[in-house]
């Protein structure tokens, strides 16, 4: 992890200040393996140190190989503080995408002599710029969720519950290695599937409805995010058209994903198919977003934001089309970006599955 | 839900605000019965406004009766700033305890002629002061894990492994109508059960063996929590004798628990317990937190502060005994606190169960 202690302070450097602060888990995860609830890390011109609390002491001598641990006794910026790591430090970052006011005051309080600045997105690029170890990591988490999409199968029919296949996917992902879910799995049929955030409900699948699945489990620290789209029976032909062009637009898009676009590039590749289909409307969020040690990273496929995405992003691509009244269909693939191309890290076929 | 808009009224008049703002979701739950995950809720003198986002059009329709409702085509505080609703507001107070330092400057921004005033533990105590249907709903929730202990008992016997009795306990909880877990399963066996936090991993049950059990679903937007320390089999004279230790302090926190006292007396019932048995080191974290809403909540039980509890806040009592290397002994019920006593929530035996 000797890199990404350089490249945290190389963002001190970059960001005019002496030192850097990390205390959002999936970063610290990121930075050092380290993958507790709780800890706080500070890299300085010449030097390191990472603090935690008591729970994580016998965690944080397995994980944290290169950075000197410490445990606090009471709070960990209270603790880097007395051990006079900051002294002569005039300028410390830290992310403020998830940090609390609280927490930031605390902070600042704690390090009184040391000004404590917020950034944000102060890694987000340096944690998407995956290694190809990185991007192993999140494939082997959505063959996970492969496996499951494969085990769930059977339980698609009519008569069941969104919440007991919801239930299931859960439980297929937990026997499977899962550690945990990286987000609650959406499962919603029929007219449900057009509230693209619909939560599982008691309501059960009938024949000729689409049901949306989109679903995700954590996996040895990565995250895993796909969607898929099924018919229960013959859901007609106005469902088969707009799959049809949902899938295209889908397929479109990854096939020009590549380092060095923008997302919102990426975004309008989708759009176009959609908007020429007549559906333009009914494409109500953004293409995708990147996938890694969180559900949702920076950067953002989006009309809305110029992110330039970067070599060895993981990012979803996952256009979708919502009618309401009548059904929703979405399409989603984890797919890693390289010079020319990408890699697409999700194997369940995207034809429209007739169970 | 008109009492909860008069209590943030005064809130912010307690705080000399002209008004308040609220957007942690358990909180806007609490406030409103909403349950999407992004609203801002606006109270001042003499009205209230609630923003949600487009996903949310529908639900928000069917949750929020009695407060006028906007949707939002981008942030919800600019939505606020351009409504006027908080023309004429100088100060306006917010929770900073859940608010990251991003959004609060994209709310600051937005909300210009407004200063945006970030108070600790705004609405904590109000939200802990619990109805006789909130208290109701933490009891529903609790009943569903007090049925999943059941199910997963015939799961508890040597050669399985923690993760696959997590993954039970997950399926149970969602089976039975939990709409999430309020936190992931603790399932840690032996040795392992010695680390509080311990994740479920492979590591199987074995003859003899202590198994820490930590579980809590959210039904109907309330949580439950609770653990049971259970026995593979002859766990041993030892584990025997701190067992009864760990019960005869749980039973009489339990009993003593009352509104008005505080929270570190409270504690200081069961740690006076264990530490006369010798085993005053081995209880290593706290007594107990408030629940709910979220399963985390004010006030904490604990040595550390003095929280004074009040009349309807639903409380763990869970203290525990660690011995590295050999065994970990937790018992934990939620009661609801009134006049001179408590109400147990949990209904589970707590004799050691020798399976």
């Amino acid at each position: 992890m000797a890199d990404r202690i350089s490249a945290l302070r190389q963002l001190a450097a970059d960001n005019d200040a002496d030192a850097i602060l990390v205390t959002h888990p999936p970063d610290l995860r990121w930075a050092l393996g380290f993958s507790g609830s709780n800890g706080l890390l500070a890299v300085r011109d010449d030097d390191a140190l990472f603090v935690t609390d008591g729970r994580y002491t016998e965690q944080a001598r397995q994980q944290v190989a290169r950075v000197p641990t410490a445990i606090a006794a009471s709070g960990l910026a209270e603790h880097v503080a007395g051990s006079g790591f900051l002294t002569g430090v005039q300028r410390a970052v830290v992310s403020s995408d998830h940090l609390t006011v609280s927490a930031f005051e605390t902070m600042t309080s704690a390090l009184g002599g040391t000004e404590v600045i917020p950034v944000r997105q102060l890694v987000a690029v340096a944690i998407a710029t995956k290694t190809l170890a990185e991007i192993e990591g999140v494939r082997q988490a959505q063959l996970v969720t492969a496996d499951v999409f494969d085990a769930v199968l059977p339980f698609l029919r009519a008569g069941v519950s969104e919440r007991d296949i919801a239930a299931e996917i859960v439980y297929q992902h937990l026997k499977k290695g899962a550690e945990a879910m990286s987000f609650e799995p959406i499962v919603a049929a029929g007219a449900r599937g057009a509230l693209p955030h619909a939560r599982p409900s008691e309501h059960v699948l009938a024949e000729g409805d689409l049901v949306v699945i989109d679903m995700g489990g954590i996996v040895d620290g990565f995250c895993s995010d796909m969607t898929r789209t099924v018919a229960i029976g013959d859901p007609g032909d106005d469902a088969r058209e707009a799959y049809a062009v949902v899938l295209e637009a889908q397929m479109a898009a990854v096939h020009a994903a590549r380092a060095g676009m923008t997302g919102s590039a990426l975004d309008r590749v989708a759009r176009d198919v959609i908007e020429q289909a007549g559906f333009g409307d009914a494409f109500s969020h953004s293409l995708g977003h990147g996938v890694g040690y969180e559900v949702h990273e920076w950067p953002r496929l989006s009309q809305h934001v110029e992110h330039v995405l970067p070599v060895g992003a993981t990012v979803t691509i996952e256009p979708g089309v919502y009618l309401p009244g009548l059904f929703g269909i979405r399409i989603e693939d984890i797919v890693a970006l390289r010079e020319g191309g990408a890699d697409n890290l999700t194997t369940p076929t995207k034809e429209l599955l007739i169970l």
